[in-house]
């Protein structure tokens, strides 16, 4: 691979006709946090969320006291997503994703995915074998992406838009739909 | 000592005039945290933070996770403290305080002081002898008790009314005075 070169690739159209594709190759490099990942991310996560007020609920404690369990993904030395994870302290077994997002612009590239993917791999590592994480039954995109990725819904109190709903669970916004996967 | 129960005291005053007093022996318990705090703390914070909104700051995963490491403090069954805190997995000699919070008509009786002694001995047990937390400037009482409770205040940016500040730290209001305290 010419990583950050510029590389040019003809290919022939139904017509036999030779359409030519420029671009530079990149690639995706997925790392443990730092403290100073906070101070990058966290201006940026209202704008992340489409404006909702979100960096609230990531104090700097997740980037300096779990940076083992959580990772960032990096393009061309810019960050383009990450997931906060840590190992539950109550459960033995257990860890938890606690935030993950993907910069706008670099949406359905499969980014989430493959933090999610390093995560259960270490997760093994650590013998923890159940996985769990909530959402807000208003984020759709979030609920359709775990169920993807192999997560099973925790049945609640009530079934909204028949997703199964724990009511007033956590404090913003109350509402949660409740994941679990085991990786064994 | 008879809890729960109706004791009269007797004492003469200056005077040699009998004062009466009368009143109930109760006790503080403290215990771990479980699930279930949360549902009774979370709505309650914002009125035992004179009305600041910081109950978003808290989210159910603390009262999930990290239950060995976090306390209630009750008195006749009622919550009037708790002690938020887990181990680092970053830094595996420390320890970290996230919220301590005691019921407004239940303050300077010692309970945010035994739930901190409490807290030091749990983390000796784990062979921590490391212990963060941090504040914000404005907070003169959490600084005032921090003190006195022996952590050091980690030198800052800025001098803020004589205490050491780091600027922009963490997300809300940003800045915070940070404290570390050994123990061995």
């Amino acid at each position: 691979m010419n990583i950050g070169k510029l590389i040019t690739i003809w290919m022939a159209d139904a017509n036999d006709q030779l359409i030519k594709f420029e671009g530079k190759v990149t690639f995706m490099k997925i790392r443990s946090v730092n403290d100073s990942d906070y101070d990058i991310i966290s201006p940026q996560i209202n704008e992340w969320w489409s404006g909702r007020q979100m960096s609230d609920m990531l104090p700097k404690l997740f980037f300096t006291h779990f940076q083992d369990t959580s990772l960032i993904a990096e393009i061309e030395g810019g960050i383009v997503g990450f997931l906060i994870g840590f190992l539950s302290q109550s459960y033995p077994k257990e860890a938890y994703i606690h935030f993950v997002g993907v910069h706008p612009s670099y949406r359905n590239q499969k980014i989430a995915n493959n933090l999610y993917r390093d995560f259960f791999q270490m997760i093994k590592k650590e013998k923890r074998s159940i996985i769990r994480c909530v959402t807000s039954p208003v984020n759709k995109g979030s609920i359709a992406f775990h169920k993807k990725m192999g997560f099973k819904i925790v049945e609640g109190d009530t079934l909204v838009n028949e997703v199964s709903v724990h009511l007033n669970y956590d404090g913003k916004d109350g509402d949660r739909v409740l994941f679990i996967k085991k990786v064994d």
